[in-house]
């Protein structure tokens, strides 16, 4: 029975990793290196390598090493070329030459030279198994030649000339519609989208984001075919370009990864710590103007965190919608009117929303209607101005050309602690004599 | 001569405008409207719809009321249906009539359908004019039905039973391969990954985001086709949802849009800010516990804000990375003392620079070698802890099963805020003999 229910158990996992090698690989990244290591080892290697090419290649580089010799023969050679190398990219280059001498030397090399290519490149993201086609072939001896058995069919074909330069793509849509005896020549579309090998991952996302294009082809300096990049792999790129834009915020690096090394965090983060320094001395300067008043009521040094808290967060989320907006194309900085005049009200109504709070904590604490006045006032001012400026700094940082993402958050920050302390220790100073 | 000139242009307007739609969206998307549509207004209609598809669906919205009639018919009838109603959805229930009432009574029936779904959810999402192919259909007969001039071929056909309930899948790589004789039955791969018209968003997206299947289709409740979402939208959903983090970090919602109502902000954002606020009095309350210091030395609350700002971009950096990390699958929960380690020696190194800065910057105002040891002292203190709490926030809501990026930003300022405080008064109290 129990042997039974194991073939039971093993027969819906194989047929759960045919079907669904992705969801398969985000299982397996739960689990121990050894423990995902001991499944793989047990699967066929048909299943195998569609599940290694959809785990991240940190997570497969740490499963490698507990993978029997065998299996990581397989894996090396079998594995998407593009995919490999994003795990030879995770190890020392000892270790990765260790793996790359499993393997033919047919594969050595193919990996070997896609290994050049640096990171997140054009040459790096390609898939390099790409064969063109000449345009002299008919729609009918193109859709044989696809029909051999074991050909590994791609969703668009690109076109060469005799000089192997690259002169057009036929997608199958197009080949499938098109009369059996037409030229491939005949039913080709221009490849006014393409990449050259160094390309970094950046300029490609912007490509995809201008054109949507299913695929980028990689070219030589002869025009010729290195390879494409196919759209999961552009998809991928585009989330994590889109989710970039919170590092450029804070002032971290687009480049920089979770597991980077922490020099690297270091030298790329430091500068733009160094500049918030600047702007935070700026804040500290305007609670100096009020030194005296702090002097004779510390309370105020109390609220201090309240008020820069309240307007930073205010403003942050009128940033996060606005960049989103931007991002996304839902807006252009020409919206800019409709954009500020909503975070403005908005501003004022969540000001008065959260001064009703506020104001009933302070007076609890302090038993001061003075203080308590002072601190509803300022609140509201200074949210209905934070979020304004949420609104207005990506906007004013694409409209002089910038990248509305880049220390956007350092920026405002110091727009709202600089107001925000303004406003209450400036209400507090008019109203001095209520305190 | 003038006229070639602006022959020339044309030309080279048509040419961009057919092989590259989007490119053009975006140019026209930086016109004032008036100047889009006049531009719109001169182009034939097979080139119109394309571009008007990639348009961003609030700015078509605005450039349709001042297209000619005729252009607006054209533009109705031919445009995508799930890109028209996107853009009608843009418009009050009034206008979006009035331009329905425009068309022939088929479109108008299918657009008004489409118009039942929710924003953002299956129905609303799908590509509607998709046929179902009967399975017992051979690859020949199919194939001759793709060659039928005009047809509009997808690059994945749906397979149906007699009772016209859905069963299958055949992409066109599978189909080329395919044997002529071979049925569409035989070569159909299972449809696993299916969803009903009211899926919201988030859910399509975390299928695609499972299993990176081209294409969802959107199935009734008889398992028949509804329309099928495609990549392209799939896409664009995607960065949606990816950039959606920013907002949720903050407490917006997930759902805001820059051109959201006022009101939808503040119902949204009101409850966090309120949440924020409870953190921001913690943090008042810290300053509070050390109040007799700060009545002896005010130099102390001039430099809380240098203190906070700090500990908050260094923990925000960390927060972002990390959550990048985590959403892009560069790590799982499981790496979290490799990434704490990495932002444990980022936040002291960074410490140390930001540290040496901050010291020469108070020196020189205070000339208190006192003061400049306590801010020296805790900037390196609370830079250290607040890089670790910024890569352990999202760990943990991880691992409790939130989501990552829930409030992070404000739980995170909490930690900082507290600590940064902790550090930088209670170093000045054991240390005010020196003060």
């Amino acid at each position: 029975m129990a042997g039974d229910a194991s073939t039971v158990a093993e027969a819906l996992n194989r047929r759960f990793l045919q079907g669904h090698p992705r969801a398969a690989a985000r299982q397996l990244e739960e689990l121990e290196p050894e423990s995902a290591a001991a499944l793989l080892n047990r699967m066929p290697s048909v299943q195998l390598t569609p599940v290694v090419e959809q785990l991240s290649p940190s997570l497969a580089a740490s499963i490698l090493p507990h993978l029997d010799d065998e299996r990581v023969k397989e894996v090396v050679t079998a594995t998407d070329p593009k995919a490999m190398v994003a795990i030879l990219h995770q190890m020392d280059a000892k270790q990765a030459e260790d793996y790359l001498n499993l393997v033919s030397p047919t594969v050595k090399k193919e990996l070997t030279a896609l290994m050049q290519y640096p990171e997140d490149t054009g040459g790096n993201l390609m898939d390099p198994r790409v064969e063109p086609y000449a345009g002299t072939l008919t729609v009918e001896q193109t859709l044989k030649r696809l029909r051999q058995p074991g050909y590994r069919v791609k969703p668009v074909l690109f076109v060469q000339n005799e000089a192997r330069r690259l002169t057009g793509r036929v997608s199958l849509q197009t080949l499938v519609a098109a009369r059996p005896e037409q030229l491939l020549d005949d039913i080709k579309g221009p490849v006014s989208v393409f990449v050259e090998p160094l390309a970094p991952q950046e300029e490609i996302v912007a490509l995809f984001d201008k054109h949507r294009f299913q695929s980028i082809p990689v070219v030589g300096l002869q025009g010729e075919l290195l390879g494409v990049i196919w759209q999961d792999t552009l998809v991928r790129a585009v989330e994590e370009d889109a989710t970039a834009d919170m590092q450029a915020m804070v002032g971290a690096s687009r480049d920089e990864r979770a597991l980077s090394k922490a020099l690297f965090a270091v030298r790329k983060r430091q500068p733009w710590l160094q500049i918030n320094l600047v702007t935070a001395f700026l804040a500290a300067a305007v609670v100096g103007l009020f030194e005296d008043m702090i002097a004779r009521f510390t309370a105020l040094a109390v609220l201090l965190p309240v008020v820069a808290g309240q307007s930073g967060n205010t403003g942050a989320q009128a940033l996060a919608v606005t960049m989103r907006g931007l991002a996304i194309r839902e807006i252009t900085t020409r919206h800019w009117p409709r954009v500020v005049w909503k975070e403005c009200r908005a501003g004022f109504m969540n000001g008065i929303g959260v001064c009703a709070t506020t104001c009933l904590g302070v007076f609890l604490w302090s038993r001061s209607l003075g203080l308590t006045g002072v601190i509803g006032i300022s609140m509201i001012l200074s949210m209905v101005i934070a979020g304004v400026a949420g609104a207005l700094v990506p906007i004013v940082l694409v409209r002089v050309g910038q990248d509305p993402a880049t220390a956007s958050s350092i920026i405002l920050t110091t727009v709202t602690d600089v107001m925000g302390f303004f406003s209450f220790l400036g209400t507090a100073t008019l109203l001095s004599g209520f305190l």
